[in-house]
């Protein structure tokens, strides 16, 4: 279990970085807060941080169910390829819109193994 | 614990399918990333998916608590009717922005009896 | 366990309260459904919702870890504080975009020493 939670401290401190590097671009691109839109720029950096928001509420609950109901190992070892796959979206997404692509398929793909190995995981409990 | 599981994972499965809708309706309605505002078609499949996201993030700790604090079988049903609310949600806001109301509504009660149930529970066990 | 619990329905109570101000405030500034950009006053009571939603991915998983890992009443007394430091954060920003430091720092504060805490809680863990 303790692996587990360092997976999920590391996933949360990594999207503290990002959420930094928003204030920080908020500076540097000119777009003070309350606005979120107006410079692409800083929109990616924004994007970066809110997506990474949206893949972690699937993420968090996905890796300890699919861990107490399928392997604890393989929930350890998405969790890398998880941790690994935002820095690459975060790479690619500030320099061009495009670059997101390979950590998004990483992104969708762990998480996709996650629910569905836990549904699975599920079924076979039930029956 | 298992049909807890089971709401979460299917709640999540069902928070992943309207992100994929964003995705879909990106394309359709000609808003590239990293934009997410310019065309209120695309903004209301967007924000699908980011007010499930904010309802989420009180429905999952809400669930659990309830359920441990409450009634195992209550919070059961409770996130059957989170789903189906969440579903109704997407299906009137896809069509209008009126449309949304009966979703929200639902999904507010079922957060609300989760949160206040889960204070109850929680002071009943104090005394 | 109660404790963390309570402090769990407790930040999720004000995050729902935000949320309510932010459909009020719609109302009030003429900001109709799906847009949430256009009006700088709205924009200040949907950034207090949604940078509570960002914090709260980090705090209530970081609460628990830092309970199990390095001390319960410590735990829950960093709650507390973020609980306040949202709330400062709420009524700051509604006045303008200047005040939001301070209930900013605090929450950031209270999530940084949640993170690297259970980081140094899980290290010593594994010696």
């Amino acid at each position: 279990m303790a692996g587990l939670e360092l997976i999920t401290v590391l996933a949360l401190i990594e999207y503290a970085v990002f959420g930094l590097m928003v204030g920080s671009a908020r500076g540097r691109f000119g777009v003070a807060a309350p606005a979120t839109t107006g410079n692409p720029d800083f929109e990616r950096y924004f994007r970066v941080q809110q997506n990474t928001l949206e893949a972690l509420v699937i993420f968090l609950p996905g890796l300890w169910i699919f861990a107490h109901r399928v392997s604890h190992v393989a929930a350890f070892l998405l969790g890398v390829v998880f941790i690994a796959a935002r820095a690459e979206y975060a790479r690619g997404y500030i320099k061009s819109a495009e670059g997101r692509t390979l950590g998004a398929r990483l992104t969708f793909a762990v998480n996709g193994i996650l629910l569905l190995g836990s549904v699975l995981g599920l079924l076979l409990h039930a029956l």
